[in-house]
């Protein structure tokens, strides 16, 4: 057993679906969050900044006695994974492996949808990681550079129009190609999944969010370091707490934590 | 004559629209140019952090020789316009005056419509700066936090259906209230000027971009500021120069200019 805190980093407030995954199956775990709010997005960084900017998030994190850090963001974890290993004495998890993995143990017709930031899809991260574990999949691409903002807005409702028109025209490719999967490639997405499967009634969605849980607790579990006692979880952002606290009380089921504000160097 | 750099900042690429407006009418000026493309989008930033970024990037610009800083920005002008006056010795120019300015000015209804970022629209800049001018005008102000970064994202073209379902929506309360007149409260909106034209086809659309031209043009004569020599113009972004470039290409009629990475502390 091990009562330390799981540090959890994103570029906003997309990481807090991995967040929701993490409690909905390992409800004893304690998290330390960090959402980069002043430089969020990350989407259309470049990888350099990105880097710069997720090594300090991690540098951040590791000021709290922590047991094991998730990249809970699909373009950090595309393009500065590595990095992180290399940068960190700690167990990392990542959102592209788990994903990747079942979906392509998964599909059906070796036709399998990624749909994430454009540095996420420019970085190859994902088509990598799905050849890893099936060379014979067709992985079709597709930057989706809005739907991290649509969400960061708040435009997450079934209702929404705007949000609905940009998902059609993004995913148009997917119908046309025939995927019978598709990853759902950055941690915002989930929040747009009764959208996306609407549009796409056919087809296997694969959470990034849902399957970096699941990963997280197969090896929290193997190597017996599974919290007993839930202590508490922290919530910090580079800017506008408000506002964040204000989004994830939309769409976290029971969201009473205090998020503070923390400026980093 | 005066032929320093006129300096001009903006969170990245709508700050343009002012430099295009500024060189149609005043060919000879020398810019220098930063747009803070790592910290972008401003407009859902808390006044803190902008004031904070803002001053940063006029720290910069004065290790040029300048004779005047213009902020290019919508959001920095309705947040930060007098800290940046506070902490600089030069003549500074903003958006927001001379759009208001002329609006109170040529509605003939009263009716005025603002568009602009949510911090814009927050810090109620706009509708001060109107009332200033014309205490009777009832002003109709409408954040639209998307339309940034539609236009960062190059969906500025006319076929553009999903930024065209935005405006739509964005734009409704604007028919719904009968404006004349509406102001584009931010340096990105010009480069939707015609699809708003074409919603709002009654309506005069006042370019925060051009009027801040014309009053620097006017306060430059009136004090024999104007330059009679054009020497070049130097341009920097914190992030991404390759994407900033490619962009500025789609809309600056001639951009030829080198984009220069530069971080500030």
């Amino acid at each position: 057993m091990n009562n330390k805190y799981i540090g959890v980093f994103d570029s906003g407030i997309g990481g807090l679906t991995v967040v929701k995954a993490i409690l909905d199956i390992l409800p004893n775990e304690n998290i330390v969050y960090f959402g980069d709010t002043l430089h969020m997005p990350y989407g259309e960084k470049s990888p350099e900044d990105l880097r710069k900017l997720v090594l300090n998030n991690c540098k951040f994190l590791n000021s709290f006695d922590l047991k094991a850090i998730v990249i809970a963001c699909g373009t950090a974890g595309a393009c500065c994974m590595q990095d992180v290993i290399d940068h960190n004495d700690l167990p990392v998890f990542g959102v592209i492996d788990p994903a990747s993995k079942l979906a392509a143990k998964t599909s059906k017709n070796k036709k399998i949808g990624v749909i994430a930031t454009k540095a996420a899809i420019n970085s190859n991260a994902y088509e990598k990681a799905i050849h890893k574990f099936d060379s014979s999949v067709n992985v079709i691409s597709k930057a989706t550079p809005l739907l991290a903002s649509l969400v960061e807005e708040g435009r997450f409702t079934n209702d929404n129009i705007e949000t609905k028109t940009v998902l059609k025209e993004y995913l148009q490719i997917m119908i046309d190609e025939h995927v019978d999967t598709l990853i759902l490639g950055c941690t915002h997405y989930p929040l747009l999944s009764s959208m996306i499967k609407e549009i796409l009634p056919d087809v296997n969605i694969i959470s990034s969010s849902k399957c970096a849980a699941d990963a997280l607790k197969s090896a929290l579990e193997a190597n017996n370091l599974m919290s007993d006692t839930f202590i508490d979880q922290k919530y910090f952002v580079s800017s506008n707490p408000e506002r964040f606290t204000e989004l994830a009380n939309i769409f976290m089921d029971k969201f009473n934590s205090n998020v503070s504000l923390k400026k980093l160097d």
